[in-house]
């Protein structure tokens, strides 16, 4: 592998296709200058956007045509079988090749996740992708997974998921041993379920900085690099989450609404409610890792404006610079060769 | 039943005992003129409150002794089998002798639980007590269940929490058909798990007001009345949002506290941010429901002050009016009954 680093963007994806894919690429290039993307897509659709934004293509940035284009309520098994010809499949298949070392898409997740998993393969141990993202909190982040991959996760699954995101922590934020939490619930007698306890016994054999049980406050509020958990409960966690700072914003942003005092005092409040809604920014966060795949597969936000793919795209140059799959695939080899 | 509604207050429970509570009991008996509440703890502890607060006895508030304390940490097990003379204890027992209508209590949840099972038992068709509380959101407000309750919940056990939840709501509330929605995954193939799949299944021939499934977001953002989930995902779900709710509201703080220009516009927006901190004050949903018991028990929050546990005096009252046992039990019985 060259010093140059190749993303294949799928343009299609996404409720806004190349519109938002064309001017990420952009800032993307400008940032890194090892980069290099190649357009995936529908040629007379990027020709037309190319033109729209009076951008000509050059050695960094190459089309690669893609006739169909996987819609966001299509089935991912319909998807995987019938569209061969995607922008999103063609994405996949690039990095497959080896003519791009990731892909970035902000299409179908399910879709994106039968495909990469067809066309890529799992690691060694793995038996599906699993979701992590990075997610704001008190003392800066915390890598989160299973996003909503995987449901009725086992104890091994568990163990498997925080592998991986350790790993990922470890080469992307440069942290030594980042401490892995399993997130459980503390309410009450039972004290969690089953799978967890039993992932809790199995990672105290492994060598991972393994720093006990979360609760749910912890993701936003604790200082642990990695949160381990199912992919249901991750999702409805994550989810109920963004609607809470939704209410929340929202909420704020009425309160100032209500009069003209109150507006005055939002106009010079201003700068502050502009730093705020910075910190809580979703582009920030923006960009999905599909972890366990034989290459590197990054889910963007179907709704992700041109900053927050930029982002992806940011991550998926990182994750290229760190060989995280290989990481993932020797420290997966190193764990499992002590179960046999 | 006369119209006096009796309420028994565990005044050892919670992280301040008496001195929350007593402040409580007399905004309660305040806002409503059929409240008489029963002092229950150590005697000498509750004539020094009533002292320090220059508040005598009368027929409106009485007290009862009980001379043990459930700690916060303690295992429920033994709290349940060792310590019969505790302030929680003795609470609950007052429910089952009919002395009481219902009963508060700011202790360990476990605890309560545990004890609220022995003693009042459980209704026919429910094995376990369900955790439901309301939670704030776009259009008002939705209850939630299990809140921590039941792990590994099935089918069956969702549709309990369904009948239940949805009677809550119809006698707290007066809807005449809430909405009820399943708490489920939708972005991706597998699209939830198989419990909430035949839980869903379930639902649909009962005659609840089934809605469907509801995503994360929509517990905050959607216009369901009641959500059911398994007591695992509802726990980390509840406390991921107050997670999230807490820093967002800290980093807005923090952002106003910048430098002398923001704290001078924070001044001007002070009841803004006012407004904004009641709509959010957690104390307005203070008090969870121990559903699916042959009487009322009502959680308080550990650190719940005295106007949040006078909201869960409030809930107690509202049951009591409403009877919710005996209607849950009455809807349980008819669904049930169909099932032989």
């Amino acid at each position: 592998m060259s010093d140059r680093i190749t993303v294949a963007l799928d343009t299609m994806g996404g409720d806004t296709g190349p519109d938002v894919v064309l001017p990420a690429a952009l800032k993307a290039l400008n940032k890194c200058e090892r980069l290099h993307v190649i357009l995936v897509g529908q040629e007379e659709v990027l020709a037309a956007t190319l033109k729209k934004y009076s951008v000509e293509l050059n050695d960094r940035m190459t089309m690669y045509p893609a006739n169909e284009i996987v819609t966001m309520d299509e089935s991912p098994v319909l998807a995987l079988r019938k569209k061969k010809d995607s922008s999103m499949r063609v994405s996949v298949n690039l990095v497959d090749e080896g003519i791009a070392d990731a892909c970035v898409s902000a299409g179908n997740t399910g879709a994106l996740m039968a495909i990469s998993r067809f066309v890529l393969k799992m690691l060694p141990g793995i038996d599906r992708p699993a979701i992590i993202s990075r997610l704001p909190s008190a003392s800066g982040h915390t890598y989160m997974l299973d996003l909503g991959a995987n449901v009725d996760s086992s104890a091994e699954h568990l163990r498997g998921f925080a592998i991986m995101g350790s790993e990922l922590a470890c080469a992307v934020e440069n942290i030594k041993a980042p401490s892995v939490a399993l997130l459980n619930i503390g309410e009450e007698d039972i004290k969690g379920n089953e799978q967890v306890r039993e992932a809790a016994r199995l990672l105290t054999e492994t060598d991972l900085n393994y720093a006990g049980f979360a609760e749910g406050d912890d993701i936003f509020l604790g200082d642990f690099d990695v949160i381990v958990c199912d992919g249901f409960v991750g999702n409805i966690a994550l989810k109920s989450s963004e609607g809470v700072a939704k209410l929340v914003t929202t909420t704020l942003k009425e309160a100032f609404e209500q009069s003209i005092f109150t507006r005055t005092a939002a106009l010079l409040a201003l700068p502050v409610l502009k730093s705020f809604k910075k910190a809580f920014d979703p582009g920030r966060y923006n960009g999905a890792s599909l972890l366990g795949l034989r290459g590197i597969v990054i889910k963007s936000h179907g709704s992700a404006d041109a900053p927050a793919f930029a982002n992806a795209i940011d991550i998926a140059v990182r994750e290229v610079e760190k060989q995280v799959p290989q990481a993932v695939s020797s420290k997966l080899e190193k764990v499992l060769s002590k179960d046999r």
